[in-house]
């Protein structure tokens, strides 16, 4: 009956909703040092290394539109999904149950999930994510956060669809100095 | 006499030369390891913490322009130059010592430096650099390499000085995704 009067905040039926709100408390938004203890209750590194706090702050700029560097229930949930396809993605590689990935199964997973970059730019992302020749799921979420944000970043303002953006120095700086 | 037959390599008299060959080895270019190694033993820290091998990567990532992920010897040494200035602005704000600055100090030193940016992405450098409310001197570096490389980036493109460039999206994934 209290259906009649509008749904149930979607959120309250949510076993993620318990220690998302007793992390968040009041205001209902996490900042990165609260982010990081809610991932790392949550279990979704299983094995692997909790994530840095560094990721985490990467994490809430993808999802961080209005620049507060807080993080709400919803936007949470979505990272959360995100999250878990990404570790889908890098635990099909990582077969051994090593903690890494070769730096050539990064650069296929980013073929994989879309993106359309060239051999020199891959070569880039690769060098930049990788650690004594092995990438570590931190690192691998960080490159997948990142190239997420700016592919975001770039489509939000190719609006004709032509492959080419303009950028104004200040929101140039501001977009790409946030993560 | 020698000098008739052409200069000598500059480099040869340089204190920074030793260490440096003795890294890079025959090949005079050294990767971000190898970095974080020289700038530990050049002592340039001082009683900070050594740089991050993070840092050493967007470091050489800012002066390498063929994206071979190496630097030279030219390179290190521009590298040192723009770290021992960096350094100096740092350490005018710490005055205690204490190997970290007030987030609103960075962004100061960032105004400073000669930056044009807005207030709003002047609050996003200094969440995304501090961590606890403070601002290491590891953190306040790699802001400047960042800085510095995505502003090199953008006036390279701005050749008519319209304060507004175009990026192809392959482009504009390569450039900032290295750093």
């Amino acid at each position: 009956q209290g259906a009649a009067y509008g749904a149930p905040p979607p959120a309250t039926n949510d076993p993620m909703y318990g220690y998302f709100t007793a992390i968040a408390g009041q205001d209902g938004e996490i900042d990165a040092d609260e982010l990081q203890r809610c991932l790392t209750q949550s279990g979704i590194s299983g094995t692997y290394t909790p994530f840095s706090l560094e990721t985490c702050k990467i994490m809430i700029a993808m999802l961080d539109r209005d620049h507060t560097g807080k993080m709400g229930f919803n936007e949470f949930k979505d990272l959360f999904t995100a999250l878990n396809g990404w570790k889908q993605n890098f635990m099909m590689f990582d077969r051994d149950r090593s903690g890494t990935v070769e730096p050539q199964e990064m650069s296929q997973a980013v073929s994989a999930m879309g993106y359309r970059v060239s051999p020199q730019a891959l070569n880039v992302i690769i060098r930049r994510y990788s650690k004594n020749g092995r990438v570590y799921f931190d690192d691998y979420v960080a490159c997948c956060v990142k190239l997420r944000t700016l592919t975001d970043v770039f489509r939000r303002r190719d609006t004709m669809q032509q492959g080419a953006v303009s950028f104004q120095y200040d929101d140039f700086i501001l977009c790409t100095m946030s993560i």
